[in-house]
């Protein structure tokens, strides 16, 4: 806050200039003493002032109606809802989310530094305060083709930076345990400039956990229990309960939410695809599960606002003097609906919808993403001299595949027959950064796919070409659909595009509402299940989006082949 | 912490390296979850490193004892202990507190930057961690004749010390509220650095508060009533429950701290008097007085450690790892008693003493500092023309003052006469720092001294000579007393001394022992009440020492005469 401003507020607190905006007749929420208040609200340029009837340029009366801080995502990739930060905003802000924390750690695994510049760039100004941690684990694995590496020279540019509060989920906790050079790099980069480390530690605990929160890592949003919610909370580290689209632990969590440790609790989605956005919402269907499981409303609220506002040092996440003005006028506390959402003391957004569509900011840098070498004709020969292969066996519902063994039938050539296959799809990883021509085969039970290709450029965390089909012409023509367009979700049936969401910035993101984007997935979607077969219970573009990503077990395909997770190396998937 | 420290203690928590200490079968007080656990703790480079069984160059066996973090005072006058801060140190440090918050006011108000350089001088490396706030108001008012001045520019060379937190209590708040630009630069300089702004905000509220809040200051120790506490936290204000020795609010307060609102409420001494501290304690009398109050011991700690670091921002105040290893072994969590303390990882106090009495540190710098011009031979003559004068009226156990009249017996050259006027006693400020040979005469009631004379040097905020006498010889006497040994509290009955504290550093601290100290002013004060005839409930050295501060009603005296609280202005003494 500069000194003008300061002085200006004084002068309205103290009744002695009027406020630009004076809330009258409001359920007041307190997130400091965990109260209700019945009292006016003073604004003055963009802060609150006092909570004393003033004379304002402006009165809104709220008509008994809750006023709540405006809430915040304690840790996001904005990517993961495959819109582009200004139609993320548009999605969210509606909803009475203001405040973001962003990793935007998908999309610098393809552009990099030109990819950081640019979530910055489309990111400041919008009614939505995109708050960052840089990605602190690009690539995510050493076993990967991503577009771009993020070492600790890279990065020390931005943590000065006014938006950026330290390094984004630290999930090479292997590296910070033992110690890794490249890996205390960066932790001292933060630590240097006072700045924060989140974590990302899946099934630490003991020994290993002490360790990592020595190193100063401050946070976790990856618990599964309630006593790695203890255990993490009596270290002193922030725990996020999340709630995703992929992930939601929200409810099992719960119960590790006491009075005593709630003010190491919030609440994040780390990904929240289109889908979630238009179906079920964003932070207010937190506030709404918390309550639905037990939780006061009031508390819940302070986890979802101040608590966040505290684990990253932000002077928001209430309504109190000096604090910056977002706030969400609702009927009740039990359905959260946001009625009206004001940020910095503007009404931004009204009913579901914002005032004014954010205007779009260019996108030029990351456009044209896709990089491909000319696909060989024989791109998709999957050689098999025994005639027994590996293959990964997806799982409904879960991110972790099986390690399987099938007998298959191959051409006279030794070439995996796809159409002599039932129930197995081959599946390539197509490297589509820097144009290597590497391209990893490998095969999938489970997926279903008949008569067609499902490709994307959406693939944790390289988000290199993942494709999976049972017809080599279908597969060809959607990976040079996705090159011709810059990326996207890809479905070919016969010789047609039968379904397409072009994802033009970076591969990731459209530039279209998250209305539109849903409403092409769900057709999409209904298509793939329909019409290609696959099983009603499995996601067809998150679970081939997930078969890339070599740490999360067992088995895995890259665009350098088939990952072995569990002994941690690439393997044949040929059974010799 | 450095990096070297860093990746060391992730090697002890690791298991890798051995533990420079590892405490065994203590019930450790979990602040962040409120809990007890049973756990292991490793210590190692002067922080805790993990909660679990390592290897270690030494081991101690807590025996089921209950192992608390350090206490921490969160805001302390150390000069009203009048002990130097060694000697505070020695007198705290066995009790179980490790840190304070300081606001070397007094001495400031004495020697200024001087008395600054020496305090950050001598309590750099101590067992006690004492962190400064910058005095924010020096001299307290404008009508007073303090030692020193300590302007924006003043405060400027040390804001970025490592130990200075911000600016201690902002007492002008009306300064704060009016904008006044001096007051105001002092807020920038500390929000410019990041640093704090304490409070001091005695029954402000409403609109006033709001003004206050939103200037900046972000906690307050003056609060009387739960109402108080109440308002302050809604508006985000950290609340410090004070208990000290003129001012004991604990009881009255406690129930204002709610569990959602606990976050924000801590504790302080403010003051703490030698007696208070040999006889009653220091942070453990808290804790024992809130438990008493009906506080949960488990939450009264978190108030008392991790609040007080969390208002603060200080590394400090848990047992996690990480954190700096202050701590305590105690019994039980009903008296608080400590049996052993441990500071950075090492043992420094043990069954209420220190293993080693803290060295002395040099104090030249602030020995006599008591500058008197000659006492004139009429130094004590009050002209009263109309036989009747204002009188301040001395309430016991009050820091008020009554607003009194009443006639009075005048010589014949019309100059009170202490002899003839039971009830009444002469009261002198003598200002001492500059040799001005500025006096103050007034006349108070209530006192009840009979046949000699009490002089300070300790005498609210600027700390000239404040005497009480019905004897002009005695008064003479003591004033020399304190000009000869450079201040102190001195107690003068016919033509000799009959008890005397020296107080030689800035004439506020001695460097004795508080033991010593406190046998001394026991026997003055029993002296005081069986001699002298003053009133049982009348503490005869504290009362003397706020008669002469004129912001507290209702009539005060200074060295520049008679101060009307009420009407914020100089009175004369004799009824026109």
């Amino acid at each position: 806050m500069d000194t003008r401003t300061r002085t200006r507020l004084i002068d309205v607190a103290a009744g002695r200039e009027p406020a630009d905006l004076l809330i009258r007749n409001a359920r007041v929420v307190d997130v400091f003493g965990g109260a209700i208040l019945k009292t006016p609200v003073s604004i003055a340029g963009g802060y609150f002032a006092g909570l004393h009837e003033v004379e304002a340029k402006k009165t809104i009366d709220a008509q008994g109606r809750y006023m709540v801080p405006g809430l915040m995502d304690g840790h996001v990739h904005i990517e993961s809802s495959m819109l582009v930060p200004e139609r993320f905003a548009d999605a969210v802000v509606p909803r009475g989310t203001t405040t973001v924390i962003a990793d935007p750690h998908e999309i610098a695994n393809v552009g990099g530094r030109e990819a950081l510049d640019y979530m910055f760039r489309v990111s400041d100004g919008l009614a939505l305060d995109v708050r960052f941690n840089l990605p602190s684990c690009v690539p995510a694995t050493p076993f990967e083709d991503a577009g771009a590496t993020l070492t600790v020279d890279d990065l020390a540019p931005y943590i000065n930076h006014a938006r950026v509060l330290g390094l984004a989920e630290m999930m090479n906790f292997p590296g910070v345990i033992c110690k890794d050079p490249d890996v205390l790099g960066k932790l001292d980069l933060a630590f240097s400039r006072n700045k924060r480390v989140d974590g990302h530690a899946p099934g630490l605990g003991g020994r290993e956990l002490d360790a990592y929160v020595t190193a100063g890592v401050h946070s976790d949003h990856e618990c599964t229990s309630v006593e790695e919610v203890r255990e993490r909370i009596s270290r002193g580290m922030f725990v996020h309960l999340r709630q995703g689209s992929a992930v939601r632990n929200l409810a099992a969590l719960l119960p590790g939410v006491t009075l005593a440790g709630l003010r190491r609790c919030l609440f994040c989605t780390d990904d929240a695809h289109p889908e979630t956005l238009v179906g079920e919402g964003h932070m207010d269907r937190h506030l709404c599960l918390a309550v639905a499981g037990g939780l006061d409303p009031v508390l819940a609220i302070i986890m979802a606002t101040l608590n966040v506002a505290e684990c990253y040092g932000l002077n928001k996440g209430a309504i109190a003097p000096g604090r910056e003005a977002d706030f969400v006028l609702m009927q009740d506390l039990k359905e959260f609906k946001a009625q009206q959402v004001y940020v910095r003391g503007k009404l931004v957004a009204e009913r579901g919808r914002m005032l004014h569509a954010t205007p779009l900011r260019p996108s030029e840098a990351l456009i044209r993403s896709v990089r491909l070498a000319p696909l060989p004709g024989d791109a998709f020969d999957l050689r098999l001299a025994s005639g027994r292969a590996r293959v990964i066996g997806v799982q409904p519902g879960s991110l972790l595949t099986r390690d399987l063994e099938r007998d298959v039938q191959v051409t006279a050539e030794g070439v995996f027959d796809p159409s002599r296959n039932p129930g197995l799809n081959l599946l390539a990883v197509i490297e589509r950064h820097h144009a290597t021509g590497k391209i990893g085969l490998g095969l999938v039970e489970g997926y279903g796919l008949k008569d067609g290709a499902v490709a994307s450029t959406v693939a944790h965390d390289s988000h290199n070409i993942v494709i999976a089909g049972d017809d080599t012409a279908a597969m060809r023509l959607a990976v040079e659909t996705l090159r011709e367009q810059g990326g996207g979700v890809v479905i070919c049936r016969g010789g047609t595009v039968a379904g397409n969401l072009p994802l033009p910035v970076g591969g990731l993101m459209s530039t279209a509402s998250a209305a539109e984007v849903n409403a092409i997935l769900t057709d999409m979607t209904r298509f793939a299940h329909a019409e290609l077969g696959i099983p009603a219970n499995v996601d067809p573009f998150m679970a081939l989006s997930f078969l890339s990503l070599p740490v999360i077990p067992a088995l895995k395909l890259t665009a350098r082949g088939l990952f072995d997770v569990q002994r941690f190396g690439f393997a044949p998937v040929d059974v010799q």
